[in-house]
């Protein structure tokens, strides 16, 4: 039986540092029929970047007009650079029947919420804070001060759990990934989501 | 990180023929450490059938006391014959953390939804009305009458869905066993049933 659904956005989210972007990236390695959202940006493409693949890349201008035309799902100003991302990429593949993957941070996923609750929200959490310790510290040197900062908000963050539809423990990439995936194909068999396609399709049926 | 977890009830429902017996099955021959919950009757034990195992058998003023004390998770009564899911086992195993697998009829579903609400309800549909027939009369002849009462009675109990969380279509055991795993995997990474035990876990935590 096919029932024609709409895809769903799934947001991925967590602290920085958690490994989202290694879930999202292995995910994706088995999983070619979901859509990757690609980002717009003011900065300029580095050597090897390609519009429309690592980024769209934008004027300022551009930019501008686009928030005022509200054709962002999310957006968000870091050092003098502005980023965003597009809403109608996003809806034509769910439109399509393609799921999504979007990943983010904790300000843009709450902005996406507001425009798309029916969107799909994944938080990642570390195993422990100190855990999330070393792996901040394994990506550089941050001064004690910093990382009493950057853990505290981590903590400030987690505690936001309830705004999210589901948590993966990152303590495995493996394990993490099924976990994904999981969601991911139990959303595709939501009552709620999809009782309207059912009930259609089965009280038409003759017998 | 091991959040302490309750587990959770899945019930398994579906329209008589639609194979809900055959994915349960399947499903417990790669998930040994889920529960299926087992049913109290008053009928006399089969050659071969073990108290406890396949049924628990009791005689019928037990039965009846059971009824009285609200032991029952659902119970009904077929040919002078009654059967019901005890509650006391499926409790004790979701207080010590096992999921528990029950497989019922649709009058069952709704009672056990009265007194368990938190339980995931999952409906398993048949590809179309025209299968289910097919597999109705793969189990046995029927005059065109009686089949024409359970495809009535089915189509109607589809267009119930509404009161279920998830639907699997039957299309395929594979496929469907694989869609009950994510269903069970997904809900034990629910923030709604767990934001309780992360927060607590995170709240605590020093850095």
């Amino acid at each position: 039986m096919e029932l024609k659904k709409q895809g769903n956005l799934i947001v991925i989210c967590g602290p920085s540092a958690v490994g989202k972007g290694t879930i999202c990236k292995e995910f994706l390695k088995t999983n070619k029929d979901i859509k990757l959202s690609v980002s717009a940006t003011t900065r300029k493409p580095r050597e090897g970047e390609i519009n429309g693949v690592n980024y769209y890349f934008l004027d300022k201008e551009d930019f501008l007009n686009k928030i005022e035309n509200d054709e962002f799902l999310e957006y968000a100003t870091v050092y003098d650079n502005c980023y965003g991302t597009p809403k109608g990429p996003v809806l034509e593949n769910l439109k399509q029947g393609y799921d999504v993957l979007l990943e983010i941070d904790i300000q843009g996923a709450m902005q996406v919420k507001e425009k798309y609750p029916k969107g799909v929200f994944v938080f990642i959490l570390p195993p422990t804070l100190k855990e999330l310790e070393n792996r901040i510290r394994n990506r550089g040197t941050e001064s004690k001060e910093d990382m009493e900062k950057r853990l505290g908000c981590a903590q400030d963050e987690i505690l936001q759990v309830e705004k999210y539809d589901y948590f993966i423990v990152n303590d495995d990439l493996v394990e993490a990934t099924k976990k994904l995936n999981a969601i991911i194909l139990a959303e595709q068999n939501s009552v709620k989501k999809y009782k309207k396609n059912i009930i259609d399709k089965f009280s038409k049926e003759e017998f």
